[in-house]
């Protein structure tokens, strides 16, 4: 095993895991002491917002040699990480063929096709012959990595037909490339949304997919290693919504505090207006709580179990909406499921409930010589309150979509604040009905 | 635009996108009524779920035609997938060679390195000419598809280097491939979980990497597209984990009733009995909601403030160490920042509450004469308490992982449960601190 480098002693794949750890100073004095060749593969394992950061640290001379020694795209990503003064001075690094490439780069918002994308590709004349081609294709391999297809151009741009390298390779060299080439060519318009490029990826399984304007003239290539930190990205951002707040932009580590409190001060203050509706429902049922100061006992518990059951509703059908398993017009089929998924659970914690109180040793006089009663109000209110969570829970998200916002607006802790009010009602409201005459 | 199939036009993705919503019925004939071409590409697209139910609705030639056009690590996925009784059956219908290759795949768990490889891969000897090698590729080339990298082994299978298909061709006929070859290899252990072989490709950016055994014999190689799928299910996996659930094993509409009540009833019922204790702990201060039934007007209001800040401290940190942006070691870090997130939080959020309570306009009759003192008390409590769901919301995925748990288990629900308790303890002491004497 001497010559093979496995995980476990890849010194690159060692400093990428503690990277994040280190101070900007340290990052600079590392990245420097690491041995040529292994400085490269380093620099080209970080993503654009590292590559920024030690840009920004870099002198003159390092600057120029690392945007230079980046491809069009990952350099384009690292001006765009750069704070607006520092841009004008890293383009003019550039070369000026380069720096047309760049420039027209820029001009896509991150999260499209076209800034994902790589203006560099393999193309050829649908005349040539395959013999031709192999050779071309060898000399531009010397400036194009990797190659996994060759595209096939008219003198327009315009995208004819693809076959991969495998193929060319296995063609008879007599051929031309218009004989030989697939002509059912998937591609991917410019301005697609990330998430969408994703999931064409998911469906073709292609290494790279050709990206063409609205004109079908050929822009560039989107690779699927691109994709693959796009789809952990857009799972974060709907885990962090989730968790009923906006997405950060950066690793946890790395947001300064205050960015970090805004983002989650702003859904903290509007879920904590909505909530302030739970005092005036309360304050509804004063008179209950008067006489009978035993069902404020139960209150955290009812609502508690409506929250945990949307809870469970909303992840469940936001992330099948994410993945495109569900479709909006599946609302009705998946109400119904969660309608019976709803009493079924509310049913169980009914029951739990009612046999915690009803067999509790002090029943009497923990919950009044009324015990039994109030065992019931609470098991009906857990039915009722698990049953609107579950439905509410599943619900909002179809109504987000069907409104055009994210679904993953629809967190738990959102879900929670909705179904703690009503709660509340619905608990009072039953009490009422069964309490009356005795405790009430 | 004629020649291009643009995504709006592919037919297979528009199947793929409604196959979900066909009965099994519907989905037999509607492959069945795919035109020759179209319906390998479609089977091709379909995963091992999919393969599995169509394969069980076929007859007997088509069974056998498809099994076998399928390479052997999706065969095996496949037969992975049935019932016990019918994956004899479906193994005698492959040739000997085959069978032997999906043999061995199967021994392998699913969410290992082993279980996501192909057996398929282009290999030579270290003694090789490029031109010799070049010519044996181009064989070879016929029977594996896709070809990225051209794997170099000695004749015991152990390997020694590696080249893209793209290096090879650039290389120098007359040179030996011990020579052109580059011998750091990047492998993975087949025993890796699929978590850590998704961190391997994230970090390396190749489009196939290499499995090797114990003793550093080749077994196979994984590539990107697997990986893509993989990041997909686990994080669909920590989503619904965060939900306060055990994940489902497959999509929400084909999951069956009641055992989606069974993975959803599970963590219910542990939340239901953990929230028990609110009613506990309510019973140590009912002589004070029996004085100042005011006070309960809050408890829904301050309570779900802490299970909505450790909500979002809980997400954070989890997503957080699933990307490895956050080591063990980080903990003391995280806490520092949670605690002065939770007092900036809290204080935002007193600073709403008590305007709401001083202002309201019947301030006086709504919350007592002493309306000023029952402010400060809700103040003062949602300031402790959004800092404890903070700090446990931040410190709980943390606790897990060192316990070797997983860190997802730390849903928003658990978080929410644990400081509902303690919120309500805080909420009464602080009662008690500054009412005694006026409402108490």
């Amino acid at each position: 095993m001497s010559e093979i480098d496995t995980q476990e002693t890849s010194p690159i794949a060692r400093l990428l895991e503690t990277w994040s750890h280190l101070t900007a100073e340290e990052k600079l004095q590392t990245f420097r002491s690491l041995p040529a060749g292994e400085s490269e593969d380093f620099f080209l394992a970080l993503d654009a917002r590292e590559h920024a950061a030690l840009f920004q640290d870099f002198n003159r001379a390092e600057r120029r040699l690392w945007l230079r020694f980046l491809a069009p795209d990952d350099a384009a990503d690292l001006i765009q990480e750069l704070p607006e003064e520092l841009r004008g001075e890293a383009l003019a690094m550039i070369d000026e063929k380069i720096r047309r490439e760049i420039i027209a780069l820029l001009s896509y918002r991150e999260d499209e096709a076209g800034g994902l994308m790589s203006p560099r590709f393999v193309r050829v004349r649908p005349d040539m012959l395959v013999a031709e081609a192999l050779r071309y294709v060898r000399q531009q391999a010397l400036f194009v990595d990797p190659i996994h297809y060759i595209y096939v151009l008219d003198s327009n741009q315009r995208l004819l037909g693809v076959l991969s390298l495998r193929q060319l390779f296995v063609s008879p060299a007599e051929k031309r490339m218009s004989e030989v080439m697939e002509d059912k060519v998937v591609t991917i318009p410019d301005e697609m949304d990330q998430e969408q490029v994703g999931r064409m990826f998911q469906q073709h399984r292609f290494v790279a997919l050709p990206v063409v304007d609205r004109e079908g003239l050929m822009q560039g290539i989107v690779t699927l290693d691109d994709i693959l930190d796009v789809s952990q990205e857009e799972a974060t951002e709907d885990i962090q919504k989730l968790g009923g707040q906006e997405a950060l932009d950066a690793p946890y580590p790395q947001v300064p505090l205050p960015e970090m409190i805004k983002k989650r001060a702003g859904w903290l203050m509007l879920l904590f207006v909505g909530e302030m509706f739970t005092a005036t429902a309360m304050q509804q049922f004063e008179g209950e709580i008067e006489k009978a100061v035993v069902l404020a006992l139960f209150i955290p518990l009812i609502i508690s179990s409506g929250g945990n059951s949307g809870s469970q509703a909303t992840t469940l059908i936001i992330r099948s909406l994410a993945l495109r398993e569900l479709r909006l017009s599946d609302w009705r089929r998946v109400m119904g499921r969660e309608i019976l998924t709803g009493v079924s659970l509310g049913g169980i914690l009914a029951a739990i409930g009612m046999v915690r109180i009803l067999l509790w040793p002090n029943r009497a006089t923990a919950y009044t010589e009324h015990y039994a009663l109030v065992a019931l109000t609470v098991g009906l209110s857990l039915i009722g309150v698990v049953l609107f969570g579950s439905v509410v829970g599943a619900m909002l998200p179809f109504l987000l979509r069907s409104l055009k916002l994210d679904p993953a607006s629809a967190s738990a802790p959102f879900v929670a604040t909705l179904v703690d009010v009503t709660g509340l009602v619905i608990y009072f409201s039953v009490a009422r009905m069964l309490l009356t005459g005795t405790l009430l």
